[in-house]
């Protein structure tokens, strides 16, 4: 039983010269769990498993690429700028650059309350796309297709090895022994779409910079740059 | 310039049929930056970036592994597993069982401090050695040496997916919505080997239970699986 739009195998094959040998697999990636249980008696597998082994595919091309790519950079930039580009934001944003959105079979609830739309859920998507295409394929496919969607990006200069405060902080307060560095949530306002968190820097228990941000990840990155800063104008 | 030990070269040959084509990349892997510091006339390149690609290569290849050694696995467990897998303390074990630390070049204040025994150090250079056997011979080459090093443990069932205590923790308290779970160091005992981390386990700013160990993970690790436990005889 196979529930994939032949727009979408169009586009694929169209875009990305990629056509898959078992279309289940594809299926399977676009598949998110809420409409796999409103479905039961279609035996769809979710995308959850293909996305655990996509995530260590896109890491593995995503580091083979820049180590190959920036062959001075010393270990601690390349991880940074591994960082910039494995995260949620940007997978959310290849997934949508490819087209894949409309084609993801979601639950009627998670449709309702926008998961379609929601960057950790398209992250997902592209991580289970990328396992998908590694195990049908292989990773000579999955290079190719990277590289019209994502290295493509990285040549253009878009992602920066020093953006990574939370990062940056630790290696700069760690210099000298260990400390502790912890980001409280002081607080969390409005819900989904328009939730925001309020995060404070610790360090060593005391209380110091805080930020905000659409997640606590965001948040934290703030509060780690304001603390940066303040280090450094001194 | 080659450093190499001609016994390095036939243990690799004769235990793994491994034949290095760039014997520099074999080098580096075993370069301690204190070492290529202290010979820079030597200029030898460290591992650090070697060591960068290769824990990319080492999380997809135990991927991999797991993902179709067991086919009916739920994401969650792979992932518990996947992490008992590519961790510090099984990576340092490994690379004493293919024999590498004798090979290893130290600089002589890491040599003096220990470095060779040291599990962080090993893991790294476990880490550089696959790094560099996938640039010199490709990923069949490294699922090879896998095979031989890491998946025969796996397949005699010496890791298991349930003893991340701090996912799990995680898990069970974020199912009914946001919960701030924390680990805070209480205090450091002994230094170097003698080391021992005492960790404080924080949810919602209220401090529970207590772990102690070498590192600051085990001793998350012990505070978590106790807290598991009380919540578990309620």
């Amino acid at each position: 039983m196979v529930l994939l739009s032949p727009e979408l195998i169009t586009l694929l094959r169209q875009k990305y010269q990629i056509v898959f040998k078992n279309y289940d697999l594809l299926q399977s990636a676009l598949t998110h769990a809420s409409y796999a249980n409103e479905h039961r008696e279609l035996h769809i597998q979710d995308y959850e498993r293909l996305e655990f082994l996509g995530d260590a595919v896109l890491e593995l091309n995503v580091s083979q690429y820049i180590f190959r790519k920036f062959p001075q950079l010393p270990e601690g930039q390349l991880t940074k700028l591994r960082a910039a580009i494995v995260c949620t934001a940007s997978f959310a944003k290849f997934c949508q650059e490819v087209g894949l959105p409309p084609f993801i079979l979601l639950g009627n609830g998670e449709e309702k309350a926008g998961a379609r739309k929601r960057d950790t859920l398209l992250e997902d998507v592209f991580e289970a796309f990328n396992g998908a295409l590694y195990l049908d394929q292989g990773n000579e496919a999955v290079m190719r297709f990277l590289r019209q969607t994502v290295f493509e990006h990285i040549d253009a200069g878009e992602f920066s090895d020093d953006n990574d405060f939370k990062t940056e902080l630790q290696e700069e307060l760690q210099q000298n022994g260990d400390v502790d560095i912890n980001y409280r949530v002081l607080r969390q306002e409005g819900e989904d779409e328009t939730t925001k968190f309020i995060v404070q820097l610790y360090i060593n228990q005391q209380p110091h910079t805080t930020g905000s941000g659409h997640s606590k990840k965001i948040a934290e990155q703030q509060a780690a740059q304001k603390y940066l800063n303040q280090l450094h104008q001194k």
